[in-house]
């Protein structure tokens, strides 16, 4: 099944404790599609502008993404600037936002944009992200949606009706708690469930993520990185990976479903390696394999047979 | 293989946003032995006052914990009052302490102490850690240790010498940090594992465990509870359940030190669902069972077979 990210395409200026980087190639979907790339046929939609280089469209090609509906617009791309802390890489502070072409952003779909089977909403105006989905003709088999703090907070009553027609959400711990006023992880995932979504990723970065699916629950741990260099673009390198992988595997049964959270995971772990889309979007498939694997070897224990006690009582 | 507990019996007096129970049993010796008297057969090293009641007495006896070694010594019971941030129980105040007994608690086996094959030194000063230790006679198969932010913050000396004759050590995920000036815990578990222990346990609270092991990492996850109702003695039960388990079946192999691990966190689960040892203490198999079960339903997801390839690419 074909995929189709809708969101954003940045030049990102980043400083972490392991350097800076100015005017990086990132943005929601362009992280999305770069570690979606290696499980499917991703198409992008997104807005840029005049300044857009050349160099950078050719990567997104090289990835073999569908860009034709990549639009240009009058205008300079959008641009973000931030730190993050040194000590705690979860924290980080924005310097500067510039929309630019972003502002006037309304995607409308061309024909062959409609009908792809698989739709991923990457973090913008929830209420545009509702305008895709009512674009699609006919509606996809599975539509995720990510988004962050500032819609939750400021236009939570469109995020809330864009949220009940979709099939998976995609959202950080701290945002899902504050996002349904839950403590924990749990009820929050059921208030989502009870919304809509029938499946929820619940993002812890380092300590990895929570899938609740028909109150079915896959913990998954973060696979460890030797160091990070910038956290940028984790979290939709991971969707981009899950909805990657089921699109590929066009099935979403449990066993299918976890596979995709874990290859989240993997892909997560290989976009905070590296600036921009340097290390996740120069992956082969042997390093996916290889880190599938050691998620496996991390969190194998040998279950408990029917028959066996899992201990003798002492005398 | 039996195991020998050696420190603190205290009553607690804990508010937390379930309430409040005050003169509550407590104490790192008293959560572990409760959590590991499921497993084995444990003995207890301990101090207590004048004001130690006998229902309290009765309660160590009804786990079939030995008390033989539970010292009575003149003054009053070692007291801690604490409570628990509302919003995040991961962060505690010390309203008081008194030390009474405990301040001139100088452990001297008895004979019929000083061979148990398993050892877990809970919680105290680690001068009296050591002291433990050296009476031991003959050195004990397994030597677990547990300790906290204050004895990491101002003995680190002796912490550390300790430290380098043990086998295995519990510390919190800041606790390590702290303790090895690293920034992530698998650089922090590798620079304790130089120092002598061979596994090294770090505890993640509601993001559950890791468990280090000659190379070999194994993460396992909280079990999700209903409702927290009290934080204390949690990482005793989990040290309880990993040292009972291992003192049960007499074998250190990976595949056993997993389900240790994972024993842990479900003993771990059960501790914070009741003020003191109310639930942790009044348990039947099949709850423990269940929760082992649980935990492998939570992580399990269809491994690589060897030929297999994890997805084919896309057209």
């Amino acid at each position: 099944m074909s995929l189709l990210v809708v969101g954003s395409v940045a030049y990102d200026s980043v400083t972490t404790a392991a350097g800076s980087r100015a005017d990086s190639l990132g943005g929601s979907a362009l992280y999305f599609s770069a570690s979606a790339s290696y499980f499917t046929n991703v198409s992008l939609v997104a807005v840029v502008g005049e300044d857009f280089s050349k160099a950078d469209r050719k990567k997104l090609s090289a990835r073999e993404v569908d860009i034709s509906g990549l639009e240009t617009a009058k205008g300079k791309t959008f641009r973000w600037e931030g730190i993050y802390d040194t000590e705690n890489l979860n924290f980080r502070e924005t310097i500067d936002t510039q929309l630019n072409v972003f502002a006037d952003f309304s995607p409308s779909l061309a024909k062959n944009n409609m009908s792809h089977p698989c739709l991923f909403l990457a973090n913008i105006d929830p209420t545009l992200q509702h305008e895709v989905l009512t674009q699609m003709n006919p509606k996809p088999r599975i539509v995720a949606l990510d988004t962050m703090d500032y819609w939750i907070n400021d236009h939570k009553d469109n995020l809330s009706k864009t949220i009940e027609n979709i099939d998976v959400l995609f959202m950080d711990e701290t945002e899902i708690k504050s996002f349904t006023s839950k403590s924990n992880i749990f009820s929050a995932a059921q208030a989502v469930r009870d919304m809509g979504p029938r499946i929820v990723l619940v993002k812890r970065g380092e300590y990895g993520a929570v899938m609740f699916n028909e109150g079915n629950i896959f913990s998954v741990p973060a696979f460890p990185v030797e160091s990070v260099i910038d956290p940028t673009g984790a979290g939709d390198s991971f969707a981009g990976g899950f909805m990657g992988y089921l699109s590929n595997m066009n099935d979403f049964s449990h066993e299918t479903l976890r596979r995709a959270a874990v290859i989240a995971s993997v892909m997560g772990s290989f976009a905070v390696e590296g600036f921009s889309t340097d290390r996740v979007g120069n992956l082969n498939r042997l390093e996916i394999d290889d880190r599938f694997r050691g998620i496996a070897g991390m969190t194998y224990f040998k279950p408990l047979e029917n028959e066996e006690d899992l201990f003798s009582k002492p005398n």
